[in-house]
């Protein structure tokens, strides 16, 4: 157990392990650019169930595909840049809850159901605590 | 003063006051989507003036320039969507607010000097300020 | 009146004023990019409201969505990027309407009444008069 | 002769001729789009000779790179959604001169000539000159 | 004859003829990417037909329009950036069938007919014939 | 092993897993999208090497820059849209594998040493492998 912190201590220390959410190393990451869009998704499904204007619900349909799309980017972007290879050690079921989350957000997109933005939102919540914690540390 | 208020209120409860940062009216409004950009666009001038590696450099002229670009317009959807003639009335000098904060962001494009983005993030504060407000009131 | 006038001169000629529709300072701007969105704006309610069609229709709704978008962005640029402070001083209305005129891109967005499109557009024409006011002195 | 003219006009009064620059049929085309950016372009270049700035000739450099980028897109869009084939029997030059026209606008990416982009201007009056000839019959 | 070929090889040697699908000269060119597009808009058409989700429906008029620009994107890189001029001599109606196709994938946004894609995908067929052609000699 | 199989195939064939490459379920999926970006990201590091023109170079940058990122964006819908439970069953590795090729075309934005381009294109090599290896299943 001190084994392994040791060893994540060491790769954390290492210079090269800092990426950036610019791709560049400007260290600023928040999972609030994926859960601002996340909670528009949500909104706009509840919205059309509450419209009967079809126009008003063309629009909806399309623009919950862009705002749930900028969800997939957002998290993408956390996924690959902001977490390193010790991050996923501590947290073997990362690479899993984004898949998740990615494919929730692409599901999202195919129905009008808010329960579908809801269950983002939550899986967004947990990929935030890893990230709180991973923060702290 | 009281009439004011009353004025204020009676416009906030119509109907159709209600815009929305997807232009549907999904509500969901959050400058946090500015600063997040505009804190990159700070650190990397910091960490332009820290390097002397021209690819890191040149990288860094060109990443800031999106980053600040995501700044203009997270906060033109702010001005034009999300505040209404009672909030203009309320805070007189938002629109002046919001034209020299988005021509800070194009300012901060043209220099590598950190102070430019510190700049722009002290004018996302202050109309942070006030969106708190209104979302009290 | 003359004092203002020199005031007004005087900031002109200092070196820092010039931005640009590029954020270089190219010096390259026209209300017409505005203009030529805001007719296919127009043009497209008109065809929609001519259509039986529904996948036309469809298409209508959300080609018109991405048009008032580049209204939004061509007058935007506009107001931060082109106009500086001598000409804020001289058309103290030129904060206000930009506003309503980018919420009016917005709110053509919003319906399919061509009369969304021609009010914008007659927004746009007032913005163009301005310019070329202030390109003439 | 007489009959070429009979058989262009027999062909423009079909119905299914109207494309448009938004690929719906809203007959909005303007040569201006293409133009505006080109000016842009050969500004550039220009403030990119007159500047010692390292910064800003690197922005000048990919600022260009996107400008030209929107010259090509305008000038794809008129070439297929604008001109119809009753167009190319009257101008059989036409398919080449966009091509050329918008290889130049590669062409001006890949320097900082001035000349590039002036090139490039008067290729785009030449497509214009045609274009009002259209507008006109 | 043999002049002909003379003049295209002489043509093809000089140093400057090279440009590239990203406009630097990275030489990398495939019609795959026009093709892989032009599948999608034709099974969208196929799954909107035998679909009655009115929000399947919706989506996919909104997902081929995206994909059908893609489609003119690539194609029209390839026309401009790859193709030169010995190439149009070779191939002289190269500049028709770029532009027929061109307007092909602006019918299959008009349409949820699948045979428009078909159509369009037989079009960038006969294209990639002449690409693997060029790429021999 | 023989359960397994069961197991797999009842998943596979639940109406459910399939989602698509554009988000709509058009089932076009191919690697290639991601391997001829990838092959640019290659190919301008290496003129990058070649030139000794400072607006190439910075050009090289810039255009890199953009290929890497769709390669992200292309590797990234793959993942998370074409892959399915059962595939990551099969393939364990499979997360680790995506996780690490999208890290590397992070990595070959940062470098001019064609070496990143080229570990990239070995990783989409592997990535494809599986990938044709679950079509044929």
């Amino acid at each position: 157990m001190l084994r392994r912190l040791l060893t994540l201590t060491e790769r954390f220390t290492t210079a090269d392990t800092a990426l950036a959410h610019c791709d560049l190393m400007c260290g600023v990451y928040d999972p609030a650019q994926a859960r601002i869009e996340a909670e528009s998704v949500h909104k706009i499904a509840q919205k059309y169930q509450d419209s009967d204007d079809p126009v008003f619900r063309d629009r909806a349909i399309l623009i919950k595909e862009e705002r749930a799309e900028l969800v997939k980017h957002h998290l993408s972007v956390l996924w690959t840049d902001y977490f390193k290879p010790p991050h996923v050690e501590e947290f073997p079921h990362l690479h899993d809850l984004f898949w998740r989350a990615i494919k929730q957000a692409g599901d999202a997109k195919k129905t009008m159901d808010p329960a579908a933005g809801e269950k983002l939102l939550s899986m967004i919540d947990e990929i935030d605590e890893i990230f709180q914690k991973t923060k702290q540390s």
